[in-house]
């Protein structure tokens, strides 16, 4: 019952699987140690190529050979995975990571060499299964999802696309009041006709809702896709693929809060853990439309902060090179939607930039006192711009952030056709 | 840019919101005080209704005064809530809960008697601007839904099933690998075609996935839903249409943990929260197919346990009426699923069942103690039967859990062609 396109999807990764795994048996054969060699999975090998804004994994190599003592076990599992993984494709199977997980899960018994007994398990935890994916996802060159590896799926799509899915051609802009749930392999999907200007990405599943149901898509030529919350692996690479095949420019729309600036920090340049995805994976020409700090307090305020003797230098390219900006919203506005920040949206922003702009910038006492522990976070390179530290210096000065629905609550005709288009029109957004 | 669907309702929903309220505004100029009168919603006035197995709301009346100085803030946030509802209706907007929160939200300063000034705040938080909308609900007999108020949407749908959303006609048999995303309007969804025998809900995205993907709905004639988690409103009022309308019988898989046994009462008794709604989103007559603590450990040890002589009298039922099952896994495949419950677990079944039968079955001493503390919770009426209490028992007693996907690692196959089909066949499930 599974769809044709799965079928030659199988048969090319058995193929590849056979062809990297008979490698090792040939060792074998030949007499000599089974070694496994692929690129080294940690933070220490992560590089930001701040040229093509790309999360990477370096260049740095590591092998495990099963004859290793300290190596046999991680060995052991990969080929205990990579076996798991070739009888279910073999087997019509759609596994999910979880399930893997469990397919794995037992308890060896084998005896040393005092002739004591020893028990030990493939696996105890999911995150050790999970990692051991990723370590076979860099050695084959494939994504799990290209493994036909399942997972839950969240991202929703809705706008003038036809694609193929399965043996199915869709019309994504007849999906009535609904949306199309992306699939949890959006490699397999075959775009066969669009007619949009660019990708709106939004955070937030109900503020999707409400733009979809408005009519937004249509009215401004937009694919509307919601990543609802955190965006998983499919949500993401859909997004990519539909800005570098069909060369849509991507703008997401996030929550005025520093997991919001993180979200499409993902989207865009990627994430340490996935690292050895972003080629695929990531949008390096996405753009942040919103919602910014600026877009609720302006930044005359911050420019009289960014003035004073001790911020004069770190804020100079911002003073001098931003353009002034005015606030959305009016002062009773803001008063009545601007939340209070929480602790964990201020941990969250010393990681994306560092301490010593949250230092700098704070003015409450406690909060900057927690923060002086935090010192050696340095952030990521990637917010040292001075677009995100203007933001960032206003959320830590002000501890305030904002949601999208309280765009939405000032009229959805507000947001969708002003708001937005606007900022996308006057590039009020943040590359 | 709407669509005409949600035009004709606007039109209905003004005119009850209308009609409604006249009658205040009719008071007020024949010189009598404004008063709302509305069902109780208490948990004190929520009934569980034992013949059709619903949980309703009372008979019990509240009236609210403006000129009562206890009322008159709760009279002023209804009325202050229905008149940005009706805005938004006249304005075609689409507001969702958190929206109306906003909207709402702002200060209101006063003079009192002896000319002090005092400030208010409409609402504080989205808390109270809910129960509000809550009350508003029952006073118009209207579901928010209705009232175009929008949410974020979990839920997913594919089976040979054609319906009408918005102005298109959608077949959800030709999703491709991807899934329908239901609308948060479910009740503006028409039926226009269907093929299928039942409906099977599946607690987590990631085995619908799976299901979907291998073909289980075309197989077995069945609509798959996900309800993604604890399900949202708009995917319980889409299963209750697909029982109620078209006559399909519907079947609950969850993981075999307090959680998911939970998740299956809310389907189909109701929920506390929204007991007035249950007359529209419950299926009194679903059923829970698994994952069931009986299809792992089967009953064997339960029946021993129950014969001991301080539990012979609780048992009685369920030794006499319940036919004894076998277990669904092996020794070795138990104990490679089986996940130890957390003391979150253990609380929810508490909460389910009571702390007497939780004290009965454990054995675990520490655990014991702090149930001790729960005393007077006896748990909800409708998990009080021969079945439920065997689960129960059996969850106490051996303080595991299972889920779905353990089932799936099994092999896809045995899970969508033998333990799903077989437990249907032979109605090995909890009614």
């Amino acid at each position: 019952m599974s769809s044709s396109v799965d079928k030659s999807v199988r048969e090319k990764c058995i193929s590849i699987l056979r062809e990297k795994f008979s490698e090792i048996v040939k060792r074998i054969v030949e007499g000599k140690r089974p070694v496994l060699v692929m690129p080294k999975r940690v933070l220490t090998n992560t590089i930001y190529d701040e040229k093509n804004k790309l999360l990477l994994l370096g260049p740095e190599m590591q092998r495990r050979s099963f004859l290793d003592v300290n190596e046999s076990r991680k060995f052991m599992q990969t080929l205990l995975m990579a076996s798991i993984i070739y009888d279910a494709l073999a087997n019509d199977e759609y596994p999910t990571i979880r399930d893997l997980y469990y397919r794995g899960k037992h308890t060896i018994t084998y005896r040393d060499l005092h002739g004591r007994i020893h028990r030990e398990n493939t696996w105890d935890e999911q995150r050790e299964s999970d990692s051991v994916i990723r370590d076979l996802e860099v050695y084959l060159g494939l994504l799990r999802e290209e493994l036909l590896i399942l997972s839950k799926e969240k991202g929703k799509v809705v706008g003038n696309l036809v694609i193929k899915s399965g043996d199915d051609v869709i019309d994504l802009s007849r999906m009535g009041h609904g949306a199309y749930a992306i699939e949890p392999t959006p490699d397999l999907i075959e775009f066969v006709d669009v007619d949009a200007e660019y990708v709106l990405v939004v955070e937030k599943d109900a503020v999707f809702q409400q733009l979809h149901r408005y009519g937004f898509w249509k009215k401004h030529k937009a694919i509307l896709v919601t990543s609802a919350g955190q965006p998983d692996r499919a949500t993401r690479r859909f997004v990519r693929r539909l800005n570098e095949e069909l060369k849509l420019p991507v703008y997401i729309l996030t929550d005025s809060d520093p997991y919001g600036f993180y979200i499409y920090s993902v989207f865009k340049i990627g994430s340490i853990t996935l690292s050895y995805e972003s080629t695929r994976l990531a949008v390096p020409s996405a753009k942040f439309i919103g919602v910014m700090m600026t877009d609720v307090f302006g930044d005359e305020a911050f420019r009289k902060l960014a003035r004073k003797a001790n911020l004069k230098n770190v804020f100079k390219d911002a003073i001098n090179k931003l353009p002034q900006k005015k606030p959305y919203l009016s002062e009773s506005e803001r008063k009545n939607y601007v939340i209070k920040a929480k602790p964990k949206d201020v941990e969250r922003a010393v990681e994306l930039v560092g301490y010593s702009l949250a230092l700098a910038c704070l003015e409450d006492r406690e909060i900057k006192s927690k923060i002086r522990k935090k010192e050696g976070l340095t952030g990521y390179p990637w917010f040292h711009t001075p677009e995100w530290m203007r933001e960032l210096c206003i959320f830590f000065n002000t501890l305030s952030k904002l949601e999208i629905e309280a765009m939405a609550s000032k009229g959805l005709r507000f947001l969708a056709d002003k708001y937005i288009p606007e900022k996308i029109e006057t590039h009020d957004y943040i590359d």
